[in-house]
C-alpha cells in the first residue's frame, strides 16, 4: 500500500511489523481528554479489543495478551479508535469501568489512581511534583 | 533506584534504557487535551526540550534530533511535561504555535493537519472515517 493510501485512505492497516510487532495506544478518558495510560498492542491485542470492546493490550514484561481489568476490575471500554497519519499509532478513547487506570494506588484514597499520568516535571526545580 | 522511589518519589528518572534509548512522548494540546501527535524521544531530545521549551524528538527515520517546526514553523510549545507511573513514557502538554503538528496537509485547507488522529474506526464497516 502506497503512501499517500495510508495517509488519506480509508483502509485500516496498522502497521505493526514496523517496530517489531507492537505500536503504542494511548489512552484517553472520553469525557474530558485526560490521557490514562500509555501501552502496546499488537495484531492479536487490537483484535481483541475491536472484537470486545475492551481496551487490550500486549504486555511487554509479561509476553502476554493483556486486557485490562481482567484482575482489577478497572475495564476501560473503548468508544473510539483513532489512527495517526503512518498508522503506527492509535488512541483508544475510553469511559473507565472502574476506579481508575493506573496499578498504583492514590495513598489518600487507596483506590487505583485514574491515570498513570499523576506527576509533572517541575522545570525550575527539576523534581516531580502531583498533577 | 528501587520501584517505590520510581512510582512515588520527586526523582525525574525517565527509564530510557528499557526500550533501547527511546521513549513514547504523546503530545496534547493544553487548551482542549486532543492528542496531537506520538513520537519518540531519547534523552537529548527530552533534555532540549526541557531547556528550550519547545517539543523536541528523536527522528527514528531520519535517525537526527528533530525539534518540531524547525522547517514548517509549526513549533510546539511545552507547557508541561508529565511522566507516567514506571517513568518510561511522557505526555509533551503543548500549545501549538503554528497550524498544527501534522505532515499531512488538510485537503480542505492545505494547511498542515492539527492532529495526525484525523481518522477514527467505523467498528460496523472495518474502515476508517474522518474524526
Amino acid at each position: 500500500m502506497d503512501k499517500k493510501e495510508i495517509e488519506e485512505g480509508v483502509s485500516l492497516k496498522i502497521n505493526f511489523e514496523k517496530r517489531g510487532g507492537l505500536i503504542p495506544a494511548v489512552v484517553q478518558r472520553s469525557s474530558d481528554g485526560r490521557v490514562l495510560m500509555l501501552a502496546y498492542v499488537n495484531s492479536e491485542a487490537f483484535d481483541e479489543t475491536i472484537r470486545s470492546k475492551m481496551a487490550t493490550f500486549w504486555s511487554t514484561s509479561r509476553n502476554e495478551l493483556w486486557k485490562k481489568g481482567a484482575t482489577s476490575g478497572d475495564y476501560l471500554k473503548v468508544v473510539e479508535i483513532l489512527t495517526d497519519c503512518d498508522q503506527d499509532a492509535i488512541v483508544y478513547v475510553v469511559e473507565p469501568q472502574g476506579k481508575g487506570a493506573c496499578h498504583t494506588k492514590d495513598p489518600d484514597t487507596g483506590d487505583a489512581r485514574l491515570s498513570c499520568f499523576y506527576r509533572k516535571l517541575d522545570f525550575e526545580k527539576g523534581v516531580l511534583e502531583k498533577y
